[in-house]
């Protein structure tokens, strides 16, 4: 009995690791789709959503029967209870990457972003793509150095996000209504993708360490 | 120790219960700051929003406590884990109305809405502190009728969003790019709340029926 509990407990985490690799998959074809004006490129993430969001089902209702079946506690209960809300960040996270690729959809043949932001979104992009390699790699190795890696690059994030609000509000920009607000969403898409690798990283950490830090660590 | 159960349990739906009245409380003040620039009362909803949270995570912690003590199975068990999720749904509604009092701050004196959207974003408010109130009603029944009004409002909200993005890309509009940007954002955080709104409804329903229906219902 023991040893399948283990291995239950295993495969919850391995269908974790499952989930982040297709939101890493998601936000970077997102992003290219995003940056090229690639209409085929957004389809397949918006398509791909519903598998992210059948195995974060998957996920739930195995850790349903293991918290039934089971009768875990301690540091196996929230495990399991940690499994839950995480399997709801990388959730989210592919619905903000299939947004991203909507919002390609929606303007091609242009692209969405204004040539003034190119590098600025491109920088934001990147690191949500660095940021989910990096909950890939924390949810194999519990190493809390990856966990403190991704709050840094969510404040570079969140840096960035700020910038493109300032840049909106300069008196040199002449952007369309509707440009002005598709750069506004896609800036807030991006920067709460990078919140909630930062939601999965505080949970890790509080798994690893029984200590919640509200306040970053 | 079966009362005891049976008494914890009541105790996590009185919690959902507390928390939802506090949503509706930060909603309405939020949109009444809104609507009147209003920057001592939006100071109000952003301070009242740190008890939200505090009694979300309270409530995930008596959870957690119940499922390691007590083991529930079948109903209660999905019960329990259903109101982790309410929880997390509930305490993001109080981060949205947050978000609103947090613009009417931004913009004070001004208000953040243009005269040309007043009566648009008035109805969609009003539908959201709806929504919060069937919430209320539907935590306190179970009453599925509540939960289908629930997303029938859900859906006008719908509509008034996108009447927004219409308005904004019309030739007509020649309100700031700062302005734009925020009708935009404040749209958005109408529609997530009441997004929100809905997950509860559904999340209930399928503790009600046990049967998850995608599609709406």
């Amino acid at each position: 009995m023991r040893k399948v509990f283990q291995e239950e407990l295993t495969q919850v985490g391995d269908d974790l690791i499952e989930i982040s690799k297709l939101v890493h998959e998601a936000i970077t074809k997102a992003t290219t789709s995003f940056e090229g004006a690639d209409v085929d490129l957004a389809q397949d993430v918006i398509a791909a959503d519903a598998r992210i969001d059948f195995l974060q089902n998957s996920l739930d209702e195995r850790a349903i029967d293991i918290l039934a079946l089971q009768g875990p506690v301690a540091s196996d209960l929230r495990m399991i209870v940690g499994s839950l809300r995480m399997s709801a960040s990388l959730e989210r996270m592919g619905d903000l990457a299939r947004h991203v690729a909507q919002l390609a959809r929606l303007r091609y043949p242009a692209t969405v972003i204004p040539a003034s932001l190119t590098q600025t979104f491109k920088a934001m992009a990147q690191h949500d793509i660095e940021i989910t390699a990096k909950v890939i790699e924390l949810l194999e190795t519990r190493d809390l150095e990856v966990a403190r890696d991704i709050l840094k690059i969510n404040i570079a994030v969140d840096d960035l996000h700020l910038s493109v609000f300032k840049a909106i509000a300069a008196p040199e920009w002449n952007e369309s209504p509707s440009t002005t607000v598709d750069v506004a969403l896609a800036s807030r898409y991006f920067e709460r993708f990078a919140d909630h690798g930062v939601s999965v990283a505080r949970k890790v950490t509080y798994l690893v360490t029984g200590e919640w830090q509200p306040e970053g660590f």
